[in-house]
Formats: C-alpha cells, structure tokens, sequence
C-alpha cells in the first residue's frame, strides 16, 4: 500500500516590485510569491502532488511555516484512501480544532490547508492521467456534494439543493467538454491597468491587448479621481467603443467615498467596479452595490471563506463573484463556492494573475462551465502575462481564450529551476 | 535617545487536555497556549514591554513565528516616539501591503500585530508607571480617537461622532474611577460549566461558584440536547433562581439548528446564547436573533477585526458584544470596538479565561468604564480561574467582582519560571 512519505515547502519569491508589475491602490510595491509545497509517496508510479500559496512578499515565510505544520496530518497516511476521500481529509483539516483557533477558517492557516488540498487534487488528478477540470467535471453528482462541507450553509444551500443543480447540468456535459475544447473560455486581461504604469505604456498595453483579441480589460483606479478620469479617457479611446473596461479599487475606500468616486466615473460605463471596499464588509458591499446600480460590484479574491461568500450572495452584495484559487481552502471550498453561486444566479469571474493563479483558477471556471452552470455567457478568467514561465504547463491563452489544459494535474506544479533560482533561502545565501 | 533594541519570542503551552478544563462542543481538547513576545529597550529604566496572542495549542509555533516576522519593524526604533504615536504604529502593521495580503486584517497575522500591538502598550505603561486601565482612562479624548484607525468604518462612525462620544463620558471619570477601585468591576464565571465534567464536578464547582458570589456563571452547550437539558437543569437547582445562567454553544449550530435547539432551552431562561454559528455569519445571528429574542445573543471573541463588529451591530446580530484582548491588533482595535459598541448602545462583555486573557482584557473594561460607556449595568467580565498562576500580576477577583491591578503595564508580562517550564521548545528536548 503507498503512502505520503514526504512533504517538502519552498519560500520562493519573484522581484516584481521593481518593474511596478502587479502595482494598484492598496500594493503599491508587490513581491509575487509562492508558499510552496511538495507532497511525495512511496508509490512505483512516482507521481507527486505540487500545491501553493500566493502571497505578495513578507511573510511568506510564516505562510510557508503554516504549511509545514500541517505535515503531520499527511506524512504516513495511505494515498488512495486518502485521494478517495478528500471531502473527509478537508473536514479533518479545516476542523482541527487546536488550528481552527488560529483563524477560524481565514489567513494563513485556512490558505496553508488550501495548498495541502490543491496539492492532494494534484496528486490525485495525475495518478488518474487527466487535468483537474476533466477529472472533477467526470465525477458523479453524488461524489461532487461530499466533497462539500455544508456546515454553516445549509440556510442558504443545501446538500439537496446542491445535487439537484448538479444533476440538472448531467445532460450535456459532453456536448459543453468539446466546444470547452474546440473554442475555449473566455478571458480578459490586466495587464495593461497597473496604476505603476505611465499613460504610453498603458496606451500601448491596452492597444495590444485588443490586437491580442481580447473582448474586456481592466483598470486600477482608486488613487486619484482626476488620474483614474485621464486613465479610463485613454482606455477607452484606445480600445474603441465596443471593448468592456472594467475597474478594480483594491478595497480603497470607504462606502461613502466608494458612492461619490463611482459616481464621478459613471460616464466611462465600466463593466463592474471590483473591490470597492474592505472584503469583510458584506453590509458595505450591499449598500454601494444599492447606490451604484447598475453598475455590477464585483469582489472574492481576499473573501475569506464560504461562509463569508454566502452572506455575500443572500445581501446582493456582488453580482460578479471573483473566486481565487489558493484563497480559501482549495479545490472543495471553490466547488462548494461554485455551487452557492449557481444557487444564487450569479456569474462567476475567478481572480487570477499573481504567480500560478491563471494556471490553477482556470480548472475551476471550466468544471464549472461543464458540470456546474453550464454557462460561460458573461464570465470571463482573469488573465495577465506574468510568470507563466516557471510553471510546468503554462496557461493557453490564445485570441482572449483560455485553451483547456491537457496535462495530468492541477496546474499546480512550478519547474525545479525556477523554485531553486528564486527560492528566498537559496537568495539570501547567494547575496 | 534609548530605542528598541530585541524581539524575543516563545512558544510557550500548557497541557490543559489532560484535564479537560477548557473543553466545549468545538473544542474537546485544548493545549492553552501562548505565542510569546518580550520587546527590550537599551533605555536606562530597563522596562520591557510584553504581550502575547493565546491559542488552544497546535500551530502555536506558526504564531510565533507570524511574531517573530514583525520584529523587523521594530527593531532600531526610537522608543518615546513610538510610544507617543501608537496609532501611527498601528496603521504602519496592519496598512503593511505585503503582510495585508495574508488577511488582510485577519488570521495568525493580524493576531500577531495585536501581540506587537499590546507589548507596545505594556511598554508604555510601564514608563509612565500606570496600569494600562488607568493609562487609558487619564488620555485625553483627541488623543485616543488618534489611536483609532476609521478606515472602513466610517458608515458606522466617523471621527466626530467617536470624540462626542467620549467627550460626553469626560465628566465622572474621577467619581467613577474611585468607585470602580472601591467596589470593583462584576465577573462572571465559567469554571462550572466545561463540557467535559461529569454531573457531580458540574453541581459542586456551581455551588463554590455561588458560594464565591458570582451572580452569574455559563454552561457549555451544544453537543447533545439531552445533555443540555440535564446539566442546565443541575446548574439552575444548585444555583438558586436568582443566578444568570448563560450559555455558550461555540459555533456548533447551523442557524436553523440553532433557532430549534434554542426554542428548547427556553423555559431555562439563560442569561444570552454565546456563539451559536460561525463568528464570520452577522447575517445568520441576525436571524438567529430576530427569531429567538427577547434572548440575548453574544460573540465577539472570534469576530476577525472591527469590520466585522461593525456590520454585527448594523444588523442587529448581537446584543452582548464579548471583545477578546488578543484576536484582533491589540488595544487601538479594541478601543474602536469600544467605541462603536457605545455608539450603538450596545453592553461588552469581554471574552476571559484562556491564559492571561483575564489579566489584559480587565484593563479595557475599567478604562470603557470610565471614559466611553460610563456604565458597568448589565457588564460582566468573563472569568475562569486557570492559569492564573503564570502572571506577574494575577488578576484579583474576590466576591464575584474583578478589583483594578495597580501594578504598572497591561497585566500581558509572564513570570520567567512559567515561561521556561512550559515552553515547547525546551519541553521538546526534555522528552
């Protein structure tokens, strides 16, 4: 019988910060990072399950530490029972009750279980030879809703409620997976928004992203009115008419100051403004998503859990809800937040970007697309074209299209040169 | 110019499962730990500032290590500067882009930022030769709204409406300061009411409980209804009809689990439900309240940061508001707390027990008393006597009523001898 016989962590870290990469209101000098794991077995077939945290610099060696401590609920364990029952192994870890102290459910500890997750779906996606997407979009209806943990839900989904959403998207599955590979999902970029970047490089980014192909860009704004005015005025002739340019705040302001700021911007029709204030604020969120209509509000990436993501939902605070892959705690907390949305009738738009996220996220939104909503009408992944080089199957992005991954696994996995190259151990001793 | 010039750390648990204090319906085996901090100074007075963020054990050392991580910005600083702008501090750790991105304003991270936060407040304390409750209370009100950070919670409170507040409560602090040093401030107990004592300790520690002059003790809850009934029946028999008897079902409950198991716990009468559901749902206590009033609902010792306090008091989803001293950043978060608690008319209860929570959290209690709310009606601070033992300046609770520490500092400094016997570190190589 094989077992986990290893789990090893890497603080690796890329200096963005000195190219404005990644720059918006609230980070103005991100570092991308990764809080990164590697889970081993004693398996003949010598696969290995690749997982990780996004941060943005300092800390994440105490991400990384986070992660470390959860080795003893891995090292000896059985792989197949393990990956045959990973709805149990996230109850045990998100129930730990000594670490559920230390959030509950948010922060480092909740985001350190999402890469012990995202690395047992690895593990297990490669050991069935598919990509995540496939994998998750073959398994029954049943199977699906125990990989949910409905606890503190059940006012808002339950586990009737979430089968039945996923039988009713059985018929068609395969119909969805062939088009998911002859046409792709559709994606929007931000690179060129970065509120680091000079107008000329913005012109010429945002130019390109049209020839590019793509159908939707998005801004950072939220620093200065009179910038953000001058910003979106060049957007928008650039990119022309037809081009959906949406905005993104960053958690910048205040309710108050969210409702004036908007209205000033109104005559730009952004396609949603994100982030408009702290992502705890579901009360704040629903007042500014009254005062803003029908401007959509879009938030998720820093909302910390499903429960978070229900109140969300039942408030209308968001009509855009934009989940992160190495958030919440993994591929069961996304699938659970896949459901609650489908439940509620809101589009999915994931939070990517970052270090590995574009390549982790998209496997989530095409579940969704095949076994979930069945719809991809109005949802777009976040991309942006940063990194990708340092993973082992680098997104496929191609005329403002994500192209279904091929490749067993999550997309999960780093390449070994660039974990060693920017490894911040390894860096400092190198100094 | 004397500064900071050392960050010490410790790890330090004590084995509380083995005698089951401490034991609930989500926590049956608690480790009562603490994630250290010492901040010393080259000045000639030789005071140190301490703090601590208390957890129930596992993953305590990632918590040290989110401590240790901050010590980088403390390091070199002039110490009186500091000390004179702490809400210049505390915008500096919790507004840091990069560490804001594992919360932000949440988690082992943000918990760590209140273990700086506190130690800072134990550091100045000590210097002006002052208990913290009566450091605070003798600040003027411009200075401790400068010590708040209104960043997202202006919708609720802005800094006008807190300086009214507090300006308001500035005549009587004298008279009410004598009165709380001569009369002390109303405790509660939780000694009895473990989960994992059987029937008899239940009805003897009830009886001592009375017998001590506690008007008030509380009853874990949760697990089993049956169980419920039985034991709240012994504790209302032994303790006469005149005692409060609360409960506290820890987050057990989905919100209509709750709204049932309550509706059978009504003719008992308890003094308010602590933490029926998740800390993160305020949408699912506001229902929990609307449907079980006129019983009280209380939380707060897991509630994040003040965002969420303040969304909790919007909806109307508690009415017993149970700050704790070391899950949010420290004292300046607490004195927000404080603050929009009075603003919406709202009584604190603080969180206690643990180890050392009683001896910080006392302080916050008497400094409200005397310069926010100006009442100690219906206000009972939480006690539980453990561990006591382990501080430098133990709490004095006699009668059922907490009396001032007159000792300078924030009551957060551990004795050396505890502090080396119960480390984990040292534990470890013992074994």
């Amino acid at each position: 019988m094989a077992r986990i016989i290893a789990v090893q962590t890497n603080d690796v870290r890329f200096p963005t910060s000195r190219t404005l990469d990644g720059s918006d209101a609230m980070n103005p000098d991100p570092d991308y990072s990764v809080a990164y794991l590697r889970i081993r077995t004693d398996a003949a077939d010598g696969h290995e399950g690749h997982g990780f945290v996004f941060t943005i610099g300092r800390g994440n060696d105490v991400q990384v530490a986070a992660v470390r401590a959860l080795g003893d609920h891995l090292i000896g364990r059985d792989v197949a029972g393990t990956l045959a029952d990973l709805g149990g192994v996230w109850r045990e870890l998100v129930h730990d009750s000594q670490l559920r102290w230390l959030g509950p459910e948010k922060g480092i500890m909740h985001m350190a279980i999402g890469a012990v997750v995202n690395a047992l779906w690895d593990l297990r996606a490669k050991r069935e030879g598919k990509p995540l997407w496939q994998l998750l979009a073959s398994l029954p209806p049943g199977e699906l809703v125990d990989l949910v943990d409905f606890r503190y839900l059940t006012d808002a989904l339950t586990r009737d409620e979430a089968l039945g959403i996923l039988r009713a998207a059985e018929p068609g599955r395969e119909e969805r997976e062939a088009r998911l590979l002859a046409e792709g999902y559709p994606a929007y970029t931000t690179t060129p928004g970065w509120l680091g970047y000079d107008d000329a490089k913005l012109a010429r980014l945002c130019r390109e992203a049209v020839a590019d192909g793509f159908t939707q860009i998005k801004i950072k704004i939220g620093d200065d009115l009179g910038d953000d005015i001058r910003r979106l005025g060049i957007a928008r002739e650039v990119c022309g008419p037809d081009i959906r340019i949406a905005v993104d705040a960053n958690q910048r302001w205040d309710v108050g100051d969210a409702i004036t700021w908007l209205d000033a911007l109104r005559p730009f029709e952004p396609a949603w403004i994100e982030e408009p204030t702290s992502p705890d604020d579901v009360l704040g969120h629903a007042a500014i998503a009254k005062a803003v209509a029908p401007l959509p509000v879009a938030t998720g990436e820093h909302i910390a859990n499903r429960v978070v993501f229900k109140q969300f939902l039942q408030a209308g605070a968001l009509s855009v809800l934009q989940l992160d892959a190495t958030r919440v705690a993994g591929v069961n907390e996304n699938v659970a937040i896949l459901l609650l949305a489908a439940k509620f009738g809101v589009r999915v738009c994931p939070h990517a970007g970052g270090a590995g996220l574009c390549e982790a996220v998209q496997h989530l939104s095409m579940f969704d697309y095949i076994a979930v909503s069945g719809s991809v009408e109005n949802r777009v992944i976040e991309f942006i074209d940063h990194l990708h080089q340092h993973f082992v199957t680098p997104v496929d992005v191609r005329g403002g299209r994500y192209y279904p991954p091929k490749a067993p696994g999550a997309g999960t996995e780093m390449r070994q040169e660039s974990i060693v190259e920017y490894s911040h151990g390894y860096r400092s001793v190198r100094k």
